[in-house]
């Protein structure tokens, strides 16, 4: 299947949702729009995914597309008006749009209309089933081993990591679930619950059923975590999953630098406290111990700087950790199996 | 203004709605509709509140009645069809129906076509706004003095501490604002947000939204807290309050001999250790302290009893405590102002 990415002025660094389809998701990506990189190729920007060119918008696409993804989720989920041509393009040619967006591509009256009348599908990933209840605080009750990762902040990994521990279980012969949570996880994953999205008082619940049904199936099963526990406005998401998932064992996933919070002027704590205040945290409900560390060094040069980086993480939460995507999270699944 | 109160099988006790509306609202209650209770008397079951006849159904109630007021929030916020009957006559009679529960009943076809033909309106306190954005974490750029109610479960009495606390304050002379998150807040004060039931994404922002508003306005803010930080369910609905509030001080709310999760097979940590853990999970955002507690001794019999109960209280949180129903929340508001 053939997809575009959107990721307009923000490609790679800033347009994860778009950097994790290239990287994980079973799509052909045939080109990203990213008017600010016109003219160069995927590879010139992430070297580790299958490649593409960067072209300036939709029109620029000669290729037969089946889906034209929103690959960035900017702070607020809204849609940007400069956007429009694009999923206008997309859809008069037949093209379904995929959006993880708050905002509602199916609510918005020209996209509708155009949808119906080309025959292609208004994908809005973020839009939560209708039949979720309160969590009955039994995610515990699975054979399943339920590893939940969590972060210092948004955007340090968390997907990525979560779903690098789970593709080196499979390769290692564990039978492994992946729980998706969020826009990304679920474009890869093809199903999954935007947690964010639901009302708080069921968003527990949301994370209890995914992990029952997953853990029904398999002996493993790894749940992709949220924003953080110290975020001024998203640490009620993340709450919901540690608390939902129940979780036996606890990933924490870091971004080498990051020391205040993504966008809001607040400082983190240390990256040691985390590991008490998330276990503490979770403590009433499940007994879980961070067992490891997940750190993002993409903005290291050197690899021996990055060991060097993965060094000092490891010891300040006591724990093996590596960073999934340039080296590998061997030594965290061991921990884990 | 004439209201009845639908609390069928569950008052007093497990009514929290309808007796904080007997309690604090400025509304006549005409009736309480609980029909394991008929032909009792509010007074027999709560002494200090208004008094009304407990009856089995609308059509015991004669008087006329502005509005009949669903009383009752039951685990999950469903509609029992039991309650039916009752809805169905008041609106026949073209009498409002206010609900806090999660099911709309602007979203039933019967109650919305009765509530049309007869000239009655249907009030979802729980529906909230659709204007809500994501927390900017600047809740704490008001001049006034916030204060945050929390509790070691779901209704050990955290409405009822935070309504009493901004009476007491405004007796005192205090510019004092409530702002209310539940649906029992809401019906009281008139306006509010149903955090519970707004899209985790967003549930710290409508909280900020609130203390803004109320802040520029009033010295104080005294914020209605939700649930807890333990409980295995709407611990994501706490932790956007705590968060989004960004309060200068937190006071603990809790019940004697409450030791579980109400409704959950979960232990509750003991009493002292959620002043740490409070404390430990609000200072990233907000370094606010717990200056007191607020306990509900509505179980004990003797007031005796009850300043045993509340001087042990007082003594696990190490700050000033007391019964704001039985007793007086006046030690705590000398910590505050």
């Amino acid at each position: 299947m053939n997809v575009a990415l959107l990721a307009h002025e923000q490609f790679p660094d800033r347009a994860k949702t778009a950097v994790g389809v290239l990287r994980y998701a079973d799509y052909d990506v045939v080109a990203v729009l990213d008017r600010d990189n016109d003219g160069s190729r995927v590879a010139d920007h992430v070297p580790d995914v299958q490649d593409a060119p960067v072209v300036a918008s939709m029109s620029d696409v000669d290729e037969d597309v089946d889906a034209l993804v929103i690959g960035i989720a900017p702070i607020g989920g809204g849609f940007e008006e400069s956007w429009r041509p694009d999923v206008r393009n997309a859809l008069e040619r037949g093209c379904d749009v995929y959006s993880g967006l708050h905002y509602f591509l199916e609510d918005d009256e020209e996209f509708a209309a155009l949808a119906a009348e080309h025959g292609a599908e208004l994908w809005d990933v973020r839009k939560p089933p209708a039949d979720l209840g309160v969590a009955d605080g039994v995610a515990d009750s699975v054979d399943a081993t339920v590893v939940t990762t969590v972060g210092t902040d948004c955007s340090v990994g968390k997907m990525t990591a979560t779903r690098e521990l789970y593709e080196t279980a499979r390769e290692q012969g564990m039978d492994a679930a992946f729980v998706a949570t969020g826009q990304t996880g679920i474009l890869i994953e093809g199903e999954g619950i935007p947690v964010d999205r639901v009302v708080s008082d069921f968003a527990a619940g949301a994370v209890e059923q995914m992990v029952l049904e997953a853990g029904a199936d398999h002996d493993y099963v790894f749940v992709e975590g949220q924003a953080s526990i110290v975020h001024p406005a998203y640490s009620g998401v993340t709450a919901s999953i540690v608390h939902g998932s129940m979780p036996d064992h606890l990933v924490l996933c870091h971004e080498v630098g990051r020391d205040s919070v993504h966008g809001y002027d607040q400082e983190l704590p240390p990256v040691g406290e985390f590991v008490d205040r998330f276990e503490a945290f979770a403590e009433p409900v499940a007994d879980a111990d961070v067992v490891g560390g997940m750190l993002n060094t993409r903005s290291v040069d050197s690899d021996d700087e990055a060991r060097e980086a993965i060094a000092d993480f490891a010891d300040a939460i006591d724990a093996p950790a590596d960073d999934p995507v340039r080296f590998d999270p061997g030594s965290v699944i061991e921990v884990i199996r």
